[in-house]
């Protein structure tokens, strides 16, 4: 590669003409590959087990000397390739993933090829995540002079908009920590809750006994009197209460808090509102579904994914912040090795590293503005209309069939149910019906997942996916059954 | 795509055998040009500001339609692909970044069509991410028994670090926080250690001011005696020392903490002992330069970037931790909906999820596991050597050069320096050196950083590049000289 005139040098790059020319036939045949995989997706199992004899259950000695990239994309394809979690499979129905879009995989090569670190400087990724975020402020109706962040997922968007939340209760909190103060912060959501809330107050110093799991109505959704109570209850013992967990999608079933009640009661208390819309925030891009989430454009802060249900490629998630001085104040540090220039590439716009803790961060923004600008929101909005109206067809089809129970109302995009067998006990019940879900991912045919509805084992279909169809679900029923019978 | 058989459906993919042969196509022509910005960099500026009237200044509306995805590729490459940060190009010589690598192009289209979740359950992603962790154990001398986890980088991982020693300092301390314990903890590092621990203290819930900035000798390392000294004088006060932080690498002069020492004092003192290597733990790589990272092996916790002295595409860093007890008693929580199966999806090993904060996680392990099989430690541990001995070249030109000020000695990969002007002040040094790193960045010849040194502005050339030739820092020094003459 090197110019007349250049040293030669060790270097990483092919070496010549030649070399790259090589490195160039290669790449254009592991693209092939990529695609490959992607279009016949419905050909192969949708999860298979990493064979026990294979390679990478060995954990081998460090590589010292190199080894030809060709063999090595030649040992990728056959010992990784074929074990994926089986997310972009029409019949992958299990944890909320989404399923990737092969458009992404032109932003990947772009953002690859680029390999900036989006913590600061001036440079153009840091527009294009100011973009994102831009839009993303417009489709929940957040005011002008929100800040906002992209980060790997809702797990560390709750985990950074708690962090804001607790700073802005308690003055001096960066310095002095929550040892300092007098009393004991508080914060409510519901029992539906999911557990990164916890996971986030327990990093946060203040512990996971700060979360106060609030009772929720038959439809899952957050009992706003026992808030109230429980807000008045704790004021009264002498704590603090801090923040509302509001949640717009709750993990096991789906349910909606009602968010306009809940910022309505923060306003009263003047408490943080906080809302976790991992997938659910993104039923405002459906016309038919955003009723769901009203209220949303009233939270102090709100995460949500982008590889959930916008499909988006792992991982991308995304915080914003109603006020950005509230954000800035909770993680800007400058030392002089990270001075802000008056120019130059040092110079710039805020910096991302004044939002979060995070100072490397990938570019991760440009396969979310390929998202948004290669399908547009009505798109998004129209599948996730499909998503719930397959879930329903489900619904009724374990509701026509005697031999499976319906566990609670499809209100969304999943479906719990499971496989009654006449006689058996409910610990039976359980039992049998966790082995059936290993069979059915075992067999490749499909893959949902489980959790527990009133302490009762379920299988747990969960429907964010755009290349599942009907008939897919038509098969997972019928292999439901089949697999029934042999017990 | 949809077989016969299929109903039609909404779906984000080409559509039919045309849609994908077309989407095919674009795919390799994106792929060319991605290529061909990796091949031809030693022909663009370094970095070049996005102009005043670039559409990617504009905040707009947020997207409701698609647009073609070929008219996005060209809006891509004319409007964004010149505008990165540099960090590829052989005289970024700024902020500690890697370069990036070709062969992690091939790694990053593999993984991306994959899409994997790698925030648990049982697929082959899980396994790489276990190989590379291996090799990392075995790279840094770290008993079996370790764990750890990749991250974004260095900060997420002394995030991680601390964490673990906060919780295994106090018992109790995820349910009932740091608010229920008496005393407070305290954290010691040298005054030169990274913003990323104190930012980790606040979010800890522990805040700025429980890290103790221990006085450093004149080689930039800690002073031991001063670190003995202010435990005692802590203790004295009733405070409960906590953990030393030892730095592998300091990001402004490249200094390395006595390890070994600390190790001890942390024996003796009964403290963790967590080391940020963020670029300077990797001279474990080199024979020549290991002996800098002595005692590295003894750490309790240790975080490091494979981006940074790895070139690995960002992000990607990596936690360890001595005994995987810890880390998993730190992190992991397991609702019913996150269900360890005992076979299928939701079987496998320890999962990820139970080691940090976070949930979703991207693939990155893969391209981890590409830089190290397709070059090997000994090639890095090369690079290192040569990245070193060029700043020892850069170094002396600038003793010779009668202009130039060395402001500190040059112990690994970092020169800072100044142009002094006969009779200007110290103050006006600071503003012309300023002003000319701003024009020596705008110039596109080259991008060094900036910082402090004794209070004094300091150009910054940190040499952590493959691509960097000695003709390269000729440039550098003729282009900064030729500058000087205009002011």
């Amino acid at each position: 590669m090197d110019e007349v005139g250049l040293e030669p040098g060790l270097t990483l790059d092919p070496v010549g003409a030649e070399g790259w020319a090589e490195f160039r036939a290669l790449a254009h045949r592991v693209l092939d590959e990529a695609l490959d995989f992607t279009e016949k997706v419905r050909e192969r199992p949708v999860w298979q087990p990493v064979p026990a004899e294979s390679a990478l259950r060995v954990a081998g000695e460090l590589p010292q000397e190199g080894t030809p990239l060709e063999a090595l994309c030649t040992e990728v394809t056959e010992t990784i390739l074929p074990y994926a979690t089986g997310n972009v499979h029409p019949r992958f129905l299990g944890w909320v993933h989404g399923s990737g879009q092969p458009g992404n995989l032109l932003a990947e090569m772009l953002a690859s090829a680029m390999n900036a670190n989006c913590g600061g400087r001036d440079h153009g990724a840091i527009y294009v995540e100011r973009q994102v975020l831009e839009w993303c402020r417009q489709l929940f109706g957040f005011p002008e002079g929100t800040s906002g962040l992209l980060v790997s997922g809702t797990s560390m968007g709750n985990l950074i908009g708690l962090a804001v939340a607790r700073n802005e209760a308690v003055a001096g909190m960066r310095a002095a920590g929550v040892g300092a103060m007098r009393g004991r912060l508080t914060v409510y959501a519901s029992s539906e809750v999911h557990d990164s809330v916890a996971k986030a107050l327990e990093l946060l110093g203040l512990g996971a006994e700060a979360l106060r799991r609030v009772a929720v109505t038959d439809a899952f959704g957050m009992d706003v009197t026992a808030l109230r109570e429980r807000i008045r209850e704790d004021r009264a013992a002498g704590l603090q209460p801090m923040c509302v967990v509001g949640c717009a999608g709750t993990v096991n079933t789906g349910a909606f808090d009602g968010l306009e009640e809940l910022a309505a009661v923060c306003r009263e208390e003047g408490l943080w509102f906080h809302v976790d819309g991992a997938f659910g925030g993104l039923c405002r891009m459906s016309e038919a579904k955003r009723g769901l989430v009203r209220g949303i454009e009233l939270a102090d802060s709100l995460a949500f994914d982008f590889h959930k249900w916008m499909h988006v490629q792992y991982d991308a998630g995304c915080v914003l912040v109603r006020r950005a001085g509230a954000q800035y104040a909770a993680f800007s540090m400058r030392p002089p090795y990270l001075a802000h220039a008056s120019g130059g590439l040092g110079g710039g716009m805020e910096w991302p590293c004044d939002l979060g803790p995070e100072l490397s961060r990938s570019f991760r923004a440009l396969k979310v503005w390929f998202a948004f600008r290669e399908n547009g929101v009505r798109k998004f909005g129209a599948l996730i209309e499909q998503n719930c109206a397959l879930a329903e067809y489900l619904g009724e089809r374990v509701v026509r069939e005697t031999r499976l129970e319906l566990m609670t109302p499809v209100t969304l995009q999943i479906v719990c149910f499971r496989v009654k067998w006449e006689g058996a006990s409910e610990a039976e019940l359980d039992a049998r019906n966790e082995r059936l879900l290993i069979w059915l991912q075992e067999s490749g045919v499909a893959a949902p997942s489980s959790t527990r509805i009133g302490g009762r084992f379920a299988i747990r279909v969960n429907v964010t996916n755009h290349r599942t169809r009907r008939e897919d679900l038509d098969v997972v029923v019928g292999k439901v059954l089949e697999l029934a019978g042999s017990f």
